[in-house]
């Protein structure tokens, strides 16, 4: 039985997977469950043992997200969060970056999922920030808000043009110029 | 005559305008011409006759966003032309970040195009900026060449913040005090 579950598991995980790269094509919207269930290698019927509706496998592509986050992305506010975000920047998948650019619409099953990731980033960033400030680490007159706003920001803005052309846009070095230029202290 | 090609010249442009508006809630490749027709009050066969195929009419919501920027941002590159950026990013149409998120895929109709524009948008900013630098407006340390492609980026991401939830992102706000933190001049 234990051995059945593991299985169940693997296939879920595989599904969720082929579920990463459709979306990551087509988005969600324009993505079917048939599509997901081709790159599986599984049955449409198999499929929909494990995921009886479409919503349900873009929550289980969210869940995965914030299970990777949370691993990755779990440090005390202040630079070292700050680093460990932008490091990140370059090694997230690009289907999130699909899936929030589609999400913005009000009516798109995942978009609270974006806005409460969006919100959060947006504290965590400005809570860094605030640290940063508290430590004498942040240049005068820098607003640690916007500070964090901007860099949540810049981070998907620079991701898109980095994944359209990734030869033309050098996203690593933008975010370190974009850090380092607002510390008084130097990265690394 | 003449008044034959006026009417087929206004028609032509409200089917234009009906596919900003299905482009910018289901995407490119979700929508169809029959849902545009539909939303521009004319038949399927009409509508087909101004536009043969789906890539024609993305071709041509495109050229109107280039006509738009070519009116509203011709300034010789500086201060100027970096305020009226900025000012711009609040009032652009959703369906362009809608498209460009989708058109990350290197097989999506607009992906040149995008490119193209992503490539145009960094040169002028980063020119504006180094114009700053040679005039002494742009703080010592700053690099022309990340400013601007900084920039670029942060009104993409910006925008998807506040189209998702326009209450919780100061926009302008963000945008000014990235400019203003960048200078030795004050904006205004």
């Amino acid at each position: 039985m234990a051995e059945g579950y593991l299985k169940g598991r693997i296939r879920r995980e595989d599904i969720v997977t082929a579920a990463v790269g459709v979306y990551a094509e087509a988005g969600y919207h324009a993505s079917s469950l048939r599509e997901v269930a081709r790159r599986a290698g599984i049955t449409h019927a198999g499929l929909l043992y494990y995921f009886p509706a479409k919503e349900a496998l873009l929550a289980a592509v969210l869940e995965r997200r914030d299970a990777e986050d949370a691993e990755q992305l779990a440090a005390p506010p202040g630079l070292d969060a700050l680093c460990r975000l932008i490091e990140l920047a370059g090694h997230r998948a690009d289907v999130y970056s699909r899936l929030a650019g589609e999400a913005v619409a009000a009516d798109h099953p995942a978009h609270d999922y974006f806005e409460r990731q969006y919100a959060a980033a947006r504290r965590d960033a400005v809570d860094s920030f605030r640290v940063l400030a508290e430590r004498g680490e942040l240049r005068e007159g820098v607003d640690p808000g916007y500070a964090g706003l901007n860099l949540v920001a810049l981070m998907d803005g620079l991701r898109v043009q980095w994944l359209s052309n990734g030869a033309a846009v050098d996203l690593a070095g933008a975010l370190r110029f974009y850090l380092q230029d607002l510390l008084t202290v130097p990265l690394d």
